[in-house]
Protein backbone atom coordinates (compact mmCIF):
# COMPACT_ATOMS: atom_id res chain seq x y z
CA UNK A 1 0.00 0.00 0.00
CA UNK A 2 1.46 3.47 -0.56
CA UNK A 3 2.06 5.71 2.49
CA UNK A 4 -0.02 8.45 1.21
CA UNK A 5 -3.25 6.82 1.27
CA UNK A 6 -2.59 6.28 5.15
CA UNK A 7 -3.05 9.44 5.62
CA UNK A 8 -5.86 9.46 3.58
CA UNK A 9 -7.25 7.32 5.82
CA UNK A 10 -6.50 8.87 8.87
CA UNK A 11 -7.83 12.69 7.77
CA UNK A 12 -11.36 10.67 6.82
CA UNK A 13 -11.41 8.75 10.37
CA UNK A 14 -10.15 12.34 11.79
CA UNK A 15 -13.36 14.04 9.89
CA UNK A 16 -15.65 11.35 11.20
CA UNK A 17 -14.59 11.68 15.04
CA UNK A 18 -15.00 15.30 14.87
CA UNK A 19 -18.57 14.24 13.47
CA UNK A 20 -19.32 12.05 16.81
CA UNK A 21 -18.97 9.26 15.14
CA UNK A 22 -16.90 5.91 16.75
CA UNK A 23 -17.03 3.38 14.34
CA UNK A 24 -17.24 3.39 10.41
CA UNK A 25 -17.46 0.24 7.24
CA UNK A 26 -15.26 -0.48 5.10
CA UNK A 27 -17.68 1.30 2.46
CA UNK A 28 -18.27 4.18 3.90
CA UNK A 29 -14.58 4.67 4.32
CA UNK A 30 -14.35 3.99 0.60
CA UNK A 31 -16.73 6.19 -0.47
CA UNK A 32 -15.17 8.90 1.22
CA UNK A 33 -11.58 8.02 -0.22
CA UNK A 34 -13.24 7.25 -3.62
CA UNK A 35 -11.76 3.60 -3.24
CA UNK A 36 -13.89 0.44 -3.79
CA UNK A 37 -14.86 -1.62 0.04
CA UNK A 38 -12.79 -4.31 -1.34
CA UNK A 39 -9.59 -2.01 -1.77
CA UNK A 40 -10.60 -0.93 2.38
CA UNK A 41 -10.60 -4.19 3.61
CA UNK A 42 -7.49 -5.17 2.10
CA UNK A 43 -5.67 -1.63 2.74
CA UNK A 44 -6.75 -2.08 6.21
CA UNK A 45 -5.89 -6.19 6.57
CA UNK A 46 -2.16 -5.68 4.96
CA UNK A 47 -1.81 -4.22 8.95
CA UNK A 48 -3.73 -6.42 10.69
CA UNK A 49 -7.37 -4.91 11.35
CA UNK A 50 -10.22 -6.45 10.09
CA UNK A 51 -13.09 -4.64 11.87
CA UNK A 52 -15.74 -5.97 14.27
CA UNK A 53 -18.67 -8.26 12.90
CA UNK A 54 -21.94 -5.81 12.91
CA UNK A 55 -19.63 -2.98 13.88
CA UNK A 56 -17.12 -2.21 11.45
CA UNK A 57 -14.03 -0.59 12.37
CA UNK A 58 -13.45 1.49 15.42
CA UNK A 59 -12.51 5.25 14.58
CA UNK A 60 -10.24 5.45 17.85
CA UNK A 61 -7.79 2.12 17.17
CA UNK A 62 -7.59 2.77 13.43
CA UNK A 63 -6.32 6.42 14.10
CA UNK A 64 -3.54 4.94 16.80
CA UNK A 65 -2.72 2.46 14.74
CA UNK A 66 -2.09 4.77 11.58
CA UNK A 67 -0.59 7.30 13.96
CA UNK A 68 1.87 4.41 15.40
CA UNK A 69 2.66 3.37 11.63
CA UNK A 70 3.33 7.25 10.23
CA UNK A 71 5.75 7.90 13.40
CA UNK A 72 3.21 10.90 14.16
CA UNK A 73 2.02 8.88 17.65
CA UNK A 74 5.36 10.88 19.17
CA UNK A 75 6.83 14.33 19.23
CA UNK A 76 9.35 15.67 16.82
CA UNK A 77 11.67 18.64 17.20
CA UNK A 78 11.85 20.36 14.16
CA UNK A 79 14.00 24.02 13.09
CA UNK A 80 13.46 26.09 10.47
CA UNK A 81 16.41 27.54 7.80
CA UNK A 82 14.89 31.33 6.79
CA UNK A 83 12.57 33.47 8.50
CA UNK A 84 11.44 35.37 5.77
CA UNK A 85 7.80 35.77 4.12
CA UNK A 86 7.28 32.17 3.92
CA UNK A 87 9.48 31.26 7.21
CA UNK A 88 7.09 33.66 9.00
CA UNK A 89 4.29 32.39 7.48
CA UNK A 90 5.04 29.04 8.54
CA UNK A 91 6.04 30.02 12.46
CA UNK A 92 2.55 31.25 12.47
CA UNK A 93 0.60 28.80 11.79
CA UNK A 94 -0.14 26.44 14.54
CA UNK A 95 -1.31 23.11 12.85
CA UNK A 96 2.20 21.63 12.95
CA UNK A 97 2.50 22.00 16.73
CA UNK A 98 -0.92 20.35 16.52
CA UNK A 99 0.54 17.28 14.91
CA UNK A 100 3.47 16.96 17.03
CA UNK A 101 6.06 18.60 14.97
CA UNK A 102 7.42 21.71 17.42
CA UNK A 103 9.38 24.20 16.33
CA UNK A 104 12.07 25.07 18.68
CA UNK A 105 14.56 26.88 16.58
CA UNK A 106 14.98 28.94 13.82
CA UNK A 107 17.94 30.10 11.48
CA UNK A 108 18.46 33.37 9.35
CA UNK A 109 21.26 35.58 8.21
CA UNK A 110 19.31 39.21 8.40
CA UNK A 111 21.30 40.41 12.03
CA UNK A 112 18.25 43.00 12.48
CA UNK A 113 16.47 39.23 13.54
CA UNK A 114 19.50 37.41 15.55
CA UNK A 115 18.69 36.86 18.65
CA UNK A 116 15.18 37.89 18.87
CA UNK A 117 12.19 35.83 19.27
CA UNK A 118 9.48 35.75 16.09
CA UNK A 119 5.88 34.08 17.28
CA UNK A 120 7.76 32.74 19.94
CA UNK A 121 10.83 31.03 18.51
CA UNK A 122 14.33 32.21 18.99
CA UNK A 123 16.23 33.28 15.94
CA UNK A 124 20.15 31.88 15.81
CA UNK A 125 22.58 33.04 13.83
CA UNK A 126 24.08 30.20 11.06
CA UNK A 127 26.91 29.95 12.80
CA UNK A 128 25.27 28.31 15.43
CA UNK A 129 22.83 25.95 13.29
CA UNK A 130 25.44 22.81 14.26
CA UNK A 131 25.45 23.58 18.20
CA UNK A 132 21.53 24.23 18.27
CA UNK A 133 20.86 20.98 16.34
CA UNK A 134 22.95 19.04 18.80
CA UNK A 135 22.20 20.61 21.61
CA UNK A 136 18.19 20.45 21.12
CA UNK A 137 18.36 16.95 19.27
CA UNK A 138 16.33 18.94 16.56
CA UNK A 139 15.60 15.59 14.10
CA UNK A 140 13.77 17.53 11.26
CA UNK A 141 14.71 20.43 9.22
CA UNK A 142 12.18 23.08 7.19
CA UNK A 143 14.21 24.93 4.38
CA UNK A 144 12.10 28.41 3.70
CA UNK A 145 14.87 30.06 2.56
CA UNK A 146 15.22 32.15 -0.95
CA UNK A 147 15.50 29.25 -3.63
CA UNK A 148 19.13 29.81 -4.89
CA UNK A 149 20.19 29.70 -0.44
CA UNK A 150 18.22 26.29 -0.18
CA UNK A 151 20.66 23.63 -1.66
CA UNK A 152 23.51 25.83 0.89
CA UNK A 153 20.82 25.24 3.63
CA UNK A 154 19.90 21.48 3.21
CA UNK A 155 24.05 20.58 2.66
CA UNK A 156 24.37 22.78 6.30
CA UNK A 157 21.59 20.56 7.82
CA UNK A 158 22.97 16.92 6.77
CA UNK A 159 26.76 17.90 7.80
CA UNK A 160 24.58 18.72 11.56
CA UNK A 161 23.01 15.26 11.26
CA UNK A 162 19.29 16.22 10.60
CA UNK A 163 17.26 13.16 9.61
CA UNK A 164 14.52 15.08 7.66
CA UNK A 165 13.80 17.74 5.32
CA UNK A 166 10.55 19.63 4.67
CA UNK A 167 11.52 21.80 1.46
CA UNK A 168 9.64 25.03 0.87
CA UNK A 169 11.86 26.46 -1.66
CA UNK A 170 10.76 25.84 -5.54
CA UNK A 171 14.19 24.06 -6.18
CA UNK A 172 15.18 20.32 -6.49
CA UNK A 173 17.28 19.79 -3.72
CA UNK A 174 19.81 17.03 -3.91
CA UNK A 175 20.29 14.78 -0.36
CA UNK A 176 21.93 11.95 0.89
CA UNK A 177 19.86 8.83 0.54
CA UNK A 178 19.73 8.74 4.34
CA UNK A 179 17.99 11.67 4.68
CA UNK A 180 13.93 12.41 4.36
CA UNK A 181 12.82 14.77 2.29
CA UNK A 182 9.24 16.04 1.27
CA UNK A 183 9.37 19.09 -0.69
CA UNK A 184 5.82 21.58 -0.67
CA UNK A 185 5.98 23.77 -3.63
CA UNK A 186 2.82 25.99 -3.54
CA UNK A 187 3.79 27.76 -6.72
CA UNK A 188 3.57 24.35 -8.48
CA UNK A 189 -0.08 23.56 -6.79
CA UNK A 190 -0.83 26.68 -8.27
CA UNK A 191 0.18 26.42 -12.02
CA UNK A 192 -1.66 22.97 -11.31
CA UNK A 193 -4.55 24.51 -10.30
CA UNK A 194 -4.34 27.63 -13.12
CA UNK A 195 -3.75 24.50 -16.33
CA UNK A 196 -6.48 22.98 -15.05
CA UNK A 197 -8.89 26.09 -15.13
CA UNK A 198 -7.25 27.20 -18.09
CA UNK A 199 -7.78 24.44 -20.32
CA UNK A 200 -11.56 24.23 -19.33
CA UNK A 201 -12.31 26.87 -20.16
CA UNK A 202 -10.57 27.15 -23.63
CA UNK A 203 -12.35 23.86 -24.07
CA UNK A 204 -15.96 25.15 -24.08
CA UNK B 1 3.27 14.16 -20.69
CA UNK B 2 1.97 14.43 -17.18
CA UNK B 3 1.38 18.29 -16.14
CA UNK B 4 3.31 17.97 -12.91
CA UNK B 5 6.41 17.65 -14.66
CA UNK B 6 5.75 21.24 -16.82
CA UNK B 7 6.38 22.95 -13.41
CA UNK B 8 9.35 21.05 -12.80
CA UNK B 9 10.86 22.21 -16.25
CA UNK B 10 9.67 26.12 -15.25
CA UNK B 11 11.43 25.70 -11.60
CA UNK B 12 14.47 24.24 -13.20
CA UNK B 13 14.99 27.19 -16.13
CA UNK B 14 14.15 29.44 -13.68
CA UNK B 15 16.99 28.31 -11.26
CA UNK B 16 19.45 28.06 -14.21
CA UNK B 17 17.82 32.01 -15.09
CA UNK B 18 19.00 33.35 -11.81
CA UNK B 19 22.40 31.83 -12.04
CA UNK B 20 22.90 33.68 -15.65
CA UNK B 21 22.42 31.02 -17.58
CA UNK B 22 20.58 31.73 -21.14
CA UNK B 23 20.34 28.33 -22.60
CA UNK B 24 20.69 24.58 -21.59
CA UNK B 25 21.51 21.10 -23.25
CA UNK B 26 18.65 17.75 -22.82
CA UNK B 27 21.43 16.54 -20.82
CA UNK B 28 21.30 19.32 -18.42
CA UNK B 29 17.95 19.84 -17.59
CA UNK B 30 18.02 16.06 -17.56
CA UNK B 31 20.00 15.37 -14.68
CA UNK B 32 18.78 18.01 -12.66
CA UNK B 33 15.05 16.68 -13.04
CA UNK B 34 16.55 12.96 -12.44
CA UNK B 35 15.36 11.40 -15.99
CA UNK B 36 17.34 11.05 -19.04
CA UNK B 37 18.18 13.54 -22.09
CA UNK B 38 15.81 11.62 -24.40
CA UNK B 39 12.74 11.82 -22.03
CA UNK B 40 13.42 15.74 -22.17
CA UNK B 41 13.56 16.04 -25.85
CA UNK B 42 10.57 13.91 -26.03
CA UNK B 43 8.41 15.97 -23.23
CA UNK B 44 9.94 19.44 -25.14
CA UNK B 45 9.14 17.91 -28.67
CA UNK B 46 5.63 17.25 -27.13
CA UNK B 47 5.22 20.81 -27.58
CA UNK B 48 6.95 21.90 -30.04
CA UNK B 49 10.74 22.86 -29.26
CA UNK B 50 13.55 20.86 -30.76
CA UNK B 51 16.50 22.78 -29.35
CA UNK B 52 18.92 25.25 -31.50
CA UNK B 53 22.03 22.64 -33.02
CA UNK B 54 24.95 23.56 -30.93
CA UNK B 55 22.97 25.90 -28.87
CA UNK B 56 20.31 23.76 -26.87
CA UNK B 57 17.35 24.94 -25.93
CA UNK B 58 16.63 29.22 -25.46
CA UNK B 59 15.57 29.42 -20.94
CA UNK B 60 13.61 31.85 -21.77
CA UNK B 61 11.86 31.19 -24.88
CA UNK B 62 10.59 28.12 -23.05
CA UNK B 63 9.77 29.66 -19.75
CA UNK B 64 7.63 31.73 -21.31
CA UNK B 65 6.44 28.60 -23.37
CA UNK B 66 5.63 26.76 -20.59
CA UNK B 67 4.05 29.55 -18.99
CA UNK B 68 1.53 30.23 -21.82
CA UNK B 69 0.44 26.21 -21.67
CA UNK B 70 -0.12 26.02 -18.00
CA UNK B 71 -1.97 29.64 -17.99
CA UNK B 72 0.00 31.08 -15.37
CA UNK B 73 1.07 33.52 -18.21
CA UNK B 74 -1.85 35.67 -17.22
CA UNK B 75 -3.26 37.57 -13.82
CA UNK B 76 -5.64 35.27 -11.68
CA UNK B 77 -7.89 36.95 -9.52
CA UNK B 78 -8.47 35.28 -6.45
CA UNK B 79 -10.31 35.55 -3.12
CA UNK B 80 -9.29 33.50 0.57
CA UNK B 81 -12.34 31.96 2.85
CA UNK B 82 -11.14 31.70 6.43
CA UNK B 83 -8.86 34.47 8.25
CA UNK B 84 -7.37 32.28 10.99
CA UNK B 85 -4.35 31.01 11.55
CA UNK B 86 -3.60 29.59 8.16
CA UNK B 87 -5.18 32.02 6.42
CA UNK B 88 -3.14 35.03 7.87
CA UNK B 89 -0.30 33.15 6.87
CA UNK B 90 -1.12 32.69 3.94
CA UNK B 91 -1.76 36.67 2.89
CA UNK B 92 1.50 37.26 4.61
CA UNK B 93 3.54 35.33 1.94
CA UNK B 94 4.22 37.26 -0.89
CA UNK B 95 5.12 34.66 -3.28
CA UNK B 96 1.23 34.13 -4.62
CA UNK B 97 1.51 37.96 -6.08
CA UNK B 98 4.78 36.90 -7.93
CA UNK B 99 3.77 34.28 -9.91
CA UNK B 100 0.46 36.28 -10.93
CA UNK B 101 -2.22 35.27 -8.20
CA UNK B 102 -3.94 37.99 -6.80
CA UNK B 103 -5.50 38.15 -3.68
CA UNK B 104 -7.93 40.78 -3.64
CA UNK B 105 -10.60 40.23 -0.65
CA UNK B 106 -10.81 37.51 1.79
CA UNK B 107 -14.28 36.36 4.16
CA UNK B 108 -14.33 35.82 7.25
CA UNK B 109 -17.25 34.77 10.19
CA UNK B 110 -15.28 36.89 12.49
CA UNK B 111 -17.27 39.70 13.93
CA UNK B 112 -13.98 41.42 14.84
CA UNK B 113 -12.05 41.20 12.00
CA UNK B 114 -14.84 41.76 9.55
CA UNK B 115 -14.60 45.42 7.55
CA UNK B 116 -10.85 45.35 8.19
CA UNK B 117 -7.49 45.03 6.54
CA UNK B 118 -5.09 41.68 6.83
CA UNK B 119 -2.13 42.25 5.29
CA UNK B 120 -3.76 44.70 3.47
CA UNK B 121 -6.49 42.51 2.12
CA UNK B 122 -10.40 43.18 2.99
CA UNK B 123 -12.21 40.94 5.05
CA UNK B 124 -15.69 40.24 4.40
CA UNK B 125 -18.81 38.48 5.20
CA UNK B 126 -19.65 35.71 4.21
CA UNK B 127 -22.87 37.27 3.25
CA UNK B 128 -21.12 39.15 0.43
CA UNK B 129 -19.10 36.67 -0.87
CA UNK B 130 -21.20 36.10 -4.41
CA UNK B 131 -21.72 39.79 -4.66
CA UNK B 132 -17.77 39.94 -4.11
CA UNK B 133 -16.82 37.29 -6.31
CA UNK B 134 -19.22 38.51 -9.23
CA UNK B 135 -18.05 42.39 -8.94
CA UNK B 136 -14.62 41.63 -8.56
CA UNK B 137 -14.51 39.16 -11.24
CA UNK B 138 -12.52 36.59 -8.95
CA UNK B 139 -11.60 33.22 -10.59
CA UNK B 140 -10.19 31.34 -8.24
CA UNK B 141 -10.70 30.70 -4.13
CA UNK B 142 -8.44 29.61 -1.86
CA UNK B 143 -10.29 27.76 1.54
CA UNK B 144 -8.66 28.11 4.76
CA UNK B 145 -11.00 27.30 7.12
CA UNK B 146 -11.02 24.69 9.77
CA UNK B 147 -11.48 21.73 8.66
CA UNK B 148 -15.60 20.79 9.81
CA UNK B 149 -16.44 24.00 7.40
CA UNK B 150 -14.33 23.35 4.50
CA UNK B 151 -17.14 21.64 2.45
CA UNK B 152 -19.81 24.24 3.21
CA UNK B 153 -17.06 26.99 2.11
CA UNK B 154 -16.33 24.68 -1.49
CA UNK B 155 -20.28 25.05 -2.17
CA UNK B 156 -20.43 28.51 -1.56
CA UNK B 157 -17.57 29.52 -4.07
CA UNK B 158 -19.00 26.52 -6.53
CA UNK B 159 -22.47 28.61 -6.35
CA UNK B 160 -21.18 31.99 -6.90
CA UNK B 161 -19.19 30.65 -9.98
CA UNK B 162 -15.92 29.94 -8.98
CA UNK B 163 -13.59 28.20 -12.11
CA UNK B 164 -11.52 27.05 -9.32
CA UNK B 165 -10.45 25.67 -5.87
CA UNK B 166 -7.08 25.44 -3.85
CA UNK B 167 -7.88 23.89 -0.69
CA UNK B 168 -5.74 23.98 2.42
CA UNK B 169 -8.08 22.50 4.93
CA UNK B 170 -7.07 18.70 5.57
CA UNK B 171 -10.32 16.92 4.24
CA UNK B 172 -11.43 15.88 0.62
CA UNK B 173 -13.82 17.90 -1.22
CA UNK B 174 -16.83 16.95 -2.97
CA UNK B 175 -16.71 18.97 -6.71
CA UNK B 176 -18.61 19.32 -9.62
CA UNK B 177 -16.76 18.20 -12.23
CA UNK B 178 -16.48 21.51 -14.01
CA UNK B 179 -14.61 23.29 -11.05
CA UNK B 180 -10.91 23.03 -10.88
CA UNK B 181 -9.19 21.42 -7.46
CA UNK B 182 -5.90 21.13 -6.10
CA UNK B 183 -4.97 20.18 -2.43
CA UNK B 184 -2.32 20.83 -0.36
CA UNK B 185 -2.12 19.29 3.10
CA UNK B 186 0.80 20.80 5.38
CA UNK B 187 -0.13 17.49 7.62
CA UNK B 188 -0.34 15.14 5.23
CA UNK B 189 2.83 16.05 3.58
CA UNK B 190 4.94 15.89 7.52
CA UNK B 191 3.28 12.80 7.70
CA UNK B 192 4.82 11.35 4.90
CA UNK B 193 8.16 12.49 6.40
CA UNK B 194 8.14 11.25 9.70
CA UNK B 195 7.27 8.22 8.27
CA UNK B 196 10.22 7.75 6.04
CA UNK B 197 12.53 9.00 8.78
CA UNK B 198 10.86 6.67 11.58
CA UNK B 199 11.54 3.82 9.13
CA UNK B 200 14.97 4.27 8.41
CA UNK B 201 15.96 4.76 12.21
CA UNK B 202 14.02 1.29 12.66
CA UNK B 203 16.20 -0.67 9.75
CA UNK B 204 19.22 0.41 11.56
Amino acid sequence: MVVSRLSLYLRELRQLVREGRSTVSSSQLGKMLGVTDAQVRKDLAYFGHFGHPGIGYRCDELIAEIRRILGTDRQWIVTMIGVGNMGRALLRYKGFAEQGFRIVAAFDTDPRIIGTKIEGIPVYNPDQLRDVIRQQRIQLGMITVPAPQAQHAADQLVAAGIAGIVNFAPVTLSLPEKVGLVGVDLTTELEQLAFSVANRNSKR
